[in-house]
């Protein structure tokens, strides 16, 4: 999904499970001279769902972009009572990063935006802590301070919804961001609301993972990107990593070996989230390849 | 694709990249009642081939089993120059394995076997060695034994492609078989003869990978299990594995450790094979998932 | 710890920690002419606990093998509040095997055993099922039969105690027996009953993990192997590995995959174990290398 | 080893094997007065080599910093044919970076630099391409560009020397340039210049490694930290990591993935290193804990 690919439409879409779907559905793209780049679809019999993604190139497909969704929509979606996505390949999003005192996801992050590795933008950086102001400022990004207490909390909030929304933010991402969210901003944003909690879930649910890591005295220690939902650390999971640890390790050195898995295990998911490739049904993600 | 699912057929195919290729699969199966369980399909830009790989259920499906691949071959497969296979879900296929002194493999694959674990008869245990007759018979399978000299060799081979096809062996799997297996029982089992070579290849191709392990002091020991080629170890890669090392381990230590990759990755490899989920282009093997 | 090597005797220590201990022991092994083979020595400062493991050659050392544990108590140990315990290389551990319906963990030990991998026998294989019998027979040990109701469950416990007791049994392992073992049996192998759990631990506790790993759409699935404690699926953790899962994979596919991290797990668990490499202190065991 | 552990000093030490050897050591330390705070040793039989990193405070320890080193080389290294060094806890290393194109390398390690990850500072970063100017420049490490051509290859080599020991550079980092250092310059940094190749060694040595790997159709990919040494990407290795690919990952995708790969395992060879934890031997690294 480079910018020197072929323009491309992506359908995400799932359905109760029913005969001739794939067929229906690349049938469609077929007749109306597209030609399909990928297409994943599985059926969970688990659920009885059919998932399906499927991309294809928009050089010579006869139907304009804007109406591909109403197409789509009248001559497949609802005859097969199916819920479904249009993404377009030169789509770029707009992300914005919440941090808090640890800075490893934050450098991640803006270094792979900065070096063109993502086909997403960061227009703000927002903490409750001033300190890394001069780091979004040397990546060329403004910095919102949001000192957050008891009694201004929902106030902030509120601010920060407004900001996000005044920037177009499509995607939010809690880069060790140790504020837990309130409901209204996770609902002006579902699905769009990337975590990293830094355990693997659902193992240390809540505070101080590593001191617990420690405390049990695990032998690998884990991440966990997930879709922020209201109920703390029980989102749906995009991606999870671990790395092994020893007895040797005190709770400084879990700390330390953990940042470099939560970086990538957020940098992973913020990708296949900007690739279109997840799809969340049940709380649970598909995750496309 | 247990025994209990239904039956199903299962279509392996690649040719040049096309527009309209997934909904002509599907609509012809589609078009006759059947309802597909799983499909994978993607388009390698490198090599401009399209390959896939569908599961239908057969309950419904309109045309019989023994006219499937005809009809196939002459309303899609000709029409777009493209190659393919058909299996059908309940095939059992028929193993033969070879073995020289470790036994970790040997042990591995009976074991899964006796236990249902795989859809696989194993009729017969080959070995350069007798060591291995009582393991053998304690699984109740025959075992048979070859020594090869360097006088003997080309005869001891032409028994043993003899011995395979009377007992109608569909897969050779070389499990730890320390002889160099020579080309005209390669040719007699193309892409069904299945080799674990006790090294990440490409890097410590032929003997005493672990000593060599060992010097170059790597911190990652590997095991590759690929199907065999005419050209050592050179053959299309199924599945890879890894296990970290240390400057404390012994070259005896480093191969025990190897033990247990090469056996996971020999059984991943075996489970690809009979699920049928294997598809060999150009020295590369795609894996569906 | 072949049964090549030369003889050894093998130390494991802790106490608070102070100067001199590591100069202290190792000068106790020079002094009396043996020569240290192996070492490794940590402090943990948030327990403020010193902890070591030294193997020596025997060949040329001084003192008998009888008297080395009082000369070391009385000349090195009383003097530090060290609490230790004096293992011989030559040692062959008497396992007993505990399993229930999943039979891939007694393939992988009996076959490990057999093979000469372990310098350890197995006596005897229990099991609440009469299923696993032939596998028993097979490898020539013997088989014990204990069904288990709410009524009979004391009394068989009692039973199999004395069964191990008869059998001289150092080491009880839980190869997925499915019934949770009563304290008593516990408190009669302290640290000396290896458990694997089929998850990540402290993820998934109880009782169906891989229905609640599908549930929760975890990307990697685990599995613990720890000394069994009072408290269930709490006791310390000897090792842990995880392998990667998705959305494709049904219930019955976490199932199987586990089955191999299972198996793995729980082998390298038995021989930190065999080699007297584990040392338990405040519910976290110390894994030499 | 962050800045508020208590001062300590760090021997590495490697010499034949002989009875005593740690004695020696250790109470050297303990009978003036120091208080080992971590030891590991072993002995490589295959090599006859003894090997130990010892650390212990310097808080109570009799002999002053400038004395340590003559007094161990007299007392016990000369004794015994050993070679080692000596460190403090207190010193903070100075690094160059060189990078040619790819940026994801300096990025990280700019980023741990500047959050105080590492105990060490980057007083240059040096390049034969001007492109990363402005990235160095925005965590204020001034940039040093060097364009290379056949011609004045080795000129500007030696300007690069120059620079180095002008700025008093302990550790040269290789984080992804591209230009075949010669031999004087890895000469002038013998074990102190640290080159990360994008391929999992000895797979893929040279150039184009991901092109390779792709042809190859290896289902993992590597990445090699290691010392520099004439014979080019045969180096002793300090660490190495692998990321599981697929069929579906074109050499964009491989490349993409890779350098994940690479940055962390750079990372961890650097702080190994950083931390006093590497000793070369026979071109092995041993890497204490």
């Amino acid at each position: 999904m480079t910018i020197s690919s072929p323009r491309s439409a992506i359908l995400l879409m799932h359905c109760p499970d029913a005969k001739g779907l794939v067929a229906a559905v690349t049938e469609f793209i077929a007749r109306n001279n597209g030609n399909i780049l990928a297409l994943e679809q599985h059926v969970d019999p688990q659920v009885n769902q059919f998932f399906m993604r499927v991309e294809w190139d928009l050089a010579t497909f006869a139907i304009p972009d804007d109406k591909i969704g109403d197409y789509f929509d009248t001559l497949i979606a609802r005859r097969n009572g199916m819920t479904f996505r249009l993404h377009f390949s030169e789509e770029r999003l707009r992300m914005a990063v919440f941090v808090s005192k640890p800075s490893h996801c934050l450098y991640d992050i803006l270094g792979r935006v900065q070096s063109g590795e993502w086909q997403a933008d960061v227009p703000l950086v927002v903490s409750n802590h001033p300190d890394h102001a001069a780091i979004a400022s040397s990546f060329g990004v403004p910095f919102h301070h949001y000192p957050i207490t008891k009694e201004n909390r929902a106030a902030q909030e509120r601010a920060q919804i407004a900001l996000c929304r005044e920037h177009n933010i499509d995607l939010v991402v809690l880069a060790r961001y140790m504020i837990i969210v309130g409901t209204p901003f996770i609902e002006a944003f579902p699905e769009r609301m990337i975590n990293i909690h830094h355990a693997f879930l659902p193992a240390f649910i809540g505070a101080k993972p590593y001191h617990r890591a420690y405390e049990r005295g695990v032998k690998l220690i884990g991440a966990t990107a997930h879709y922020v939902t209201a109920d703390l650390d029980e989102g749906p999971i995009i991606e999870q990593e671990v790395n092994r640890v020893s007895h040797l390790d005190s709770i400084e050195e879990l700390t330390r070996k953990g940042f470099d898995v939560e970086k990538i295990t957020l940098a992973r998911a913020i990708r296949r989230h900007l690739e279109r490739k997840t799809l969340v049904f049940a709380n649970r993600v598909i995750v496309f390849n």
